[in-house]
């Protein structure tokens, strides 16, 4: 999946950034990236911490202020480290990701990185329909321009793949059936029977621990026959020896 | 808010991403940073790049290997760029900070990361309940260790701001540690060994599965005493004979 969002690095100061800017972008399907008055480019240093990604700065696009370099979008979003004066709507970056790919229903969309000590400054922030601010702690806010914008790109990404909610993982055979299951316990309760685990007159509380305890790691077909078959290992040794 | 959320790094080769890997977590309120056989560290390089976060450096425990750094853990995730053969559940980095955050009530959490080549081991992977993912296009998954890093403090940081309390089953004793786990599979293995369960050509796989098997039920450490226990009388009744 590509994203159609362009990313704009407004007085970029040191190379590394933009080429760890190009890397994140990279990684999560964006390649639009447009540079105002970076201080240093092109530069060695970018394309080394673009480890892979220097394709997205030999397509950089390189303009004078960020009023050229958004001319054809329809949609900007500022970051901002900082919750400004001005008026202006702050959301977080799963909000932004989210309006982000319903304007890109009507036209290009940027979003824009200010330079790494000063922000954003409040004329180029004019030029922003939104602001978004990644919800660092108060203490410290020291937020690395990359590394915001690897967060940014994140839930751009996100947004689009449509969020998962489950734990997904690959069985290799299918979930056990309840006789299954049962046929485990039955197994697992006559070997540690026969072992003298129970208490006599007590047996039922620790079998419905150990049943709970299985029911939870939800076994699949395979796993049921790997732990029958500890079973059964354990019941011939002991066999042998009655 | 303060996550206490520990950040295991596995022989990490640069410094700079071990002072960007700071930088990262200390912008979303973590501080508890273990690394695990550090190429170079302490070094000039990470105090740099980790720009006003050092205290978290100057913070961080050292270990030999991953087992020591997280044998007081209860609930272990490791960072994968790779979807291994190995089954083991997968979650995007949303789920994963739910989760952490529901396993916090009852023990330490951390989060590994492996060295910026290789990734973590099979062996290491073994040791962790679930693996965390970060969605990255096919096409160039090649996400920086600090990078990843950030997302995946930032996703904690966003679910411990929105967090609503989950319906959970009730426990009656505490998660197990990593290291009471370790016990209890080192238990299991030697009684299984014994009696002849494992090819002896190929064993690993068989114990990678009850492994997986017994990470998914998240034992407490009741449920390890009942196990360790019903081992035990296994193993004295075969001794018994033996």
């Amino acid at each position: 999946m590509q994203i159609p969002v362009r990313i704009v690095l407004v007085q970029t100061s040191h190379p590394g950034n933009i080429g760890a800017a190009a890397r994140a972008m990279k990684t999560m399907g964006l390649s639009d990236l447009a540079l105002v008055a970076p201080r240093t480019f092109p530069s060695d240093e970018a394309v080394a911490r673009a480890s892979g990604a220097d394709d997205v700065l030999r397509n950089a696009s390189i303009y004078g202020n960020l009023g050229d370099a958004i001319a054809d979008c329809a949609y900007v979003v500022g970051a901002s480290a900082r919750l400004r004066s001005v008026p202006c709507p702050v959301t977080d970056p799963r909000t932004c990701a989210a309006l982000v790919w319903q304007r890109l229903e009507h036209g290009r969309a940027a979003i824009v990185m200010g330079p790494e000590q000063s922000g954003l400054t409040n004329e180029d922030l004019a030029l922003c329909q939104h602001l978004v601010h990644i919800p660092t702690t108060k203490e410290y806010g020291s937020l690395n321009v990359a590394m915001a914008l690897q967060v940014l790109c994140y839930e751009l990404r996100m947004s689009g793949l449509g969020r998962r909610t489950q734990v997904e993982e690959k069985r290799e055979a299918p979930l056990a059936t309840a006789a299954e299951l049962e046929g485990f316990h039955d197994h697992l309760e006559r070997v540690l029977e026969d072992a003298g685990f129970f208490d006599p007159n007590h047996p039922k509380r620790l079998k419905l621990k150990l049943r709970r305890l299985f029911h939870r790691a939800e076994l699949d077909q395979n796993e049921i026959n790997i732990l029958r078959g500890a079973l059964s290992a354990l019941d011939s040794k002991r066999a042998n020896h009655d």
